[in-house]
């Protein structure tokens, strides 16, 4: 079984790889402009974010990409931005074993909800997040602006 | 017109107050579980999010809250959680002028884009969102999984 741990700084390399895998079965390929310079920068000097690793020996097999978000309703949460699995190990637990312990570094910083977002055609994903109990809202549509 | 400032300690009860407005609006008033102190400790001591106050004749008439997000595929974002403009007053600019206030925090702050979330039967809403250039995505499902 995979052992879950927080990333660091040598993580880099697999996580940016990790995060184009993801990409090419989100079918975006061409949308991913970060570098592993940038995600470095990121996650160092300005703490943008967070991560754990999935490691099956001595490799990183999985990632969950994470920061702190807030609900004006409920309070102070979680944002899980990716979570990944290697595709030959899918299946396996990997991916709720990195969801728990996503929840559990949420927890400890304080944060009483988890959330994420899953694609509408991504019919096993789906399955597996109603599964666990999370509650799938389906009438929000996403707006981005660039400001740069 | 209305004038925009960053938000201070004393603007917190008109910020719950238009927190409970949007969540009328967005039929769901008995999902609000915050409270006043919980927004001023969330703010002031864990620094949870940031927002900004539309001020018309001393009185607040519209807030815009915000906080840094991720995106593994462009970088540092910001998200904007609630944008409200009390409704009589809608239709007069105060929205744009908290929106744009709010891409200038973003910008000083190093996010090259703007994030937010529009229901989908807010048919004003997503054509001004339109109208402004924001990029609308309809494909993805929110996913919330409480962990208290």
């Amino acid at each position: 079984m995979a052992s879950i741990r927080k990333g660091t700084e040598k993580d880099i390399p697999a996580l940016m790889g990790l995060i184009h895998e993801l990409a090419e079965f989100e079918k975006a390929p061409e949308e991913v402009e970060t570098t592993e310079a940038c995600l470095l920068e990121d996650w160092k000097e300005h703490r943008a974010f967070d991560f754990l690793v999935a490691e099956l020996d001595g490799e990183v097999v999985g990632i969950s990409l994470y920061y702190p978000r807030y609900s004006t309703w409920k309070g102070r949460c979680f944002y899980l931005e990716d979570l990944v699995v290697r595709p030959h190990l899918r299946g396996k637990g990997i991916g709720l074993a990195l969801l728990k312990a996503t929840a559990d570094e949420a927890r400890k910083a304080g944060a009483i909800r988890l959330d994420w977002q899953v694609l509408d055609w991504n019919e096993g994903a789906v399955r597996f997040y109603e599964k666990i109990g999370a509650h799938i809202e389906k009438e929000w549509w996403n707006c981005k602006w660039r400001i740069d």
